[in-house]
């Protein structure tokens, strides 16, 4: 079958942009475009024989072009690249985005997709959702993706990262190193991202026939600087005996050099530290940090991609939802090198004292 | 006369949330409230004599409760704490934020601002906004206000920082440690921040009788590093006749040191680097960036009480914009030094060659 004419299309025989054409075609919006240009458009839509929303129009009546992302912080640096990824996408197709952050607090989420579907919004990029959701099955027919993050139970569609990998990559990497004892600061189990890394770690840990010490496991609630900060006091509290430290995420490595400096430790000729996401300005910290890089960027237009499918009834069927999982790479910077002289770490934290 | 009763006073006496008393008063929304809490909050409702959107009702019936945030680009680590703050003040009035990119151009905004229009937004707040703006006259009765950047010709009400006194303080942290011959990498003039920047240094450079060279004034297009690395490349092929450059902000100075190391000149061993707005973790580059420290999430806090005052009709009518001017800190941190021996930075260059 041949594919409908869309509006992008349009946009690019009369070279305007795909908004342009949206606004043209809408008898509430038509004013705001000069009468020659919406008479262009309406040619040679008609020349194409395009029907507006053709695919998508008889699901749903009341579509706003809107769709909703919903965030724990816009300021966590991860989550812009992501975000503009989603508006690059959905901007050349005339969806506007509605932008809105939970702090990782369930009922504000709750409030929030409750506050978007109100607005009758057409899709929603949830980058909020706990690995073991209770909130979409609530959302009824809304097409949802999760970006950064899945389910446990596969509820809706979601874009995330090959965090097995990153993981696997990241130790494989201080093993490599000549480390052996190799303390964890994961994320909250509560996400995805925090369980999937933990579990990542413990699962190659085996692998590599690694000591078990289960004072060198430490949960951090939070992915954050001052987190991480609180779980490397916490692991000095416990044992000295480590030499490297692998963290669950850039944040959580930020706030664990900053105790291992107060402390006298040196990173990496002490103790290496790795992260996970190459957040922005990661090569530029000091030390400029050994991460795992993920594509947010991609992560965001994967997920508009995904809703435009969803809304505009192109995506086919599925038993169940669609699991895009991105390739990850390590990126080797000055925060890791080879293991130190055993005793080391404790001597440090010994001369700190 | 005494206050009107809002919806925030609702919340607070029910004890939920202030959207939670938005959708429980509306028709469409209240369903997905549970009744007894709609019953609730009615009832409290009708005890204190609530009006729904008393005041600005009678201006606008065409109200959608959204309020469009348009930036330059989202992933420029300055605008996320503002946008935050925009949105943190806006959502407990029950309003929506709707987020769109310009990448600058002219032309996007022209074509995001009327797409928003479309969409019956109560207001906007710009940080894309040109010196010379041409855009803003168009926009008819719709509540705009200007954030981070302001207009030549008062159009709008703005919320900006005090760029004079940051421009001030640092060429005369400059100054204190020796430093005479100070180069300056300034913003593009035609948006108000690049003007202001460049217009401060050039004024306190006089008042405190430096010497005038042209060749030490580098004009960037825009305020990144790609921008700043030109730039310093710009000004090393011109003269090396300088111990430290003034920096539009922080992206720029980041840029220039990149450089500066390319060359084999240490920073601030050999020129001192200053940036503006302290962006998130500059205090974690090599070296820790001295810079002016600008309000991000309170301008945007800011901008949002405007824009609601001028929707909901609490703003008094002025003769001339709100010019809100937000007070800005220098923080000196390892990239500013005592001025290097003369000659210093031309030896630099020339054993890097």
């Amino acid at each position: 079958m041949r594919s409908r004419p869309t509006m992008s299309d349009i946009a690019r025989i009369v070279g305007v942009h795909v908004s342009t054409v949206s606004r043209a075609l809408d008898p509430k919006t038509c004013h705001l475009i000069s009468p020659d240009v919406v008479a262009k458009i309406g040619e040679v839509a008609q020349k194409l024989g395009f029907r507006p929303n053709a695919a998508g129009a008889s699901l749903r009546t009341n579509r706003s072009r809107t769709i909703g992302i919903v965030v724990p912080d816009i300021t966590d640096p991860v989550f812009p690249p992501m975000i503009r990824g989603v508006e690059d996408v959905l901007s050349e197709r005339g969806y506007a985005v509605v932008l809105a952050n939970t702090d990782g607090d369930e009922g504000r989420e709750s409030e929030i997709v409750s506050s978007m579907l109100a607005r009758s919004v057409d899709g929603l990029a949830l980058a909020s959702s706990r690995f073991e959701d209770k909130l979409i099955p609530r959302i009824g027919d809304v097409p949802v993706v999760t970006v950064f993050r899945e389910t446990k139970k596969p509820v809706a569609p979601c874009v995330i990262f090959d965090e097995r990998a990153g993981i696997r990559h990241a130790l494989t990497h201080l093993v490599s190193l000549g480390h052996r004892r190799i303390a964890n600061i994961a994320g909250p189990r509560t996400i995805s991202t925090g369980y999937t890394r933990w579990e990542a770690f413990e699962a190659t840990r085996r692998e590599l026939r690694l000591p078990l010490d289960k004072r060198l496991m430490v949960f951090a609630d939070g992915f954050n600087e001052q987190e991480g900060a609180r779980c490397a006091e916490a692991l000095l509290a416990r044992t000295s005996d480590f030499t490297a430290i692998l963290c669950a995420n850039d944040r959580l490595a930020v706030g664990v050099i900053d105790v291992l400096r107060r402390y006298g430790l040196r990173c990496p000729e002490d103790v290496s530290v790795t992260g996970f996401n190459d957040m922005p300005y990661a090569d530029r910290f000091v030390p400029a940090l050994t991460t795992v890089r993920v594509q947010q960027y991609k992560a965001g237009r994967e997920a508009a991609r995904l809703l435009i499918e969803a809304i505009e009834g192109g995506a086919a069927r599925r038993t169940r939802p669609l699991r895009i999982v991105l390739p990850v790479e390590l990126v080797v910077r000055a925060s890791t090198g080879v293991a130190a002289v055993k005793g080391k770490t404790r001597r440090g934290i010994a001369a700190a004292r």
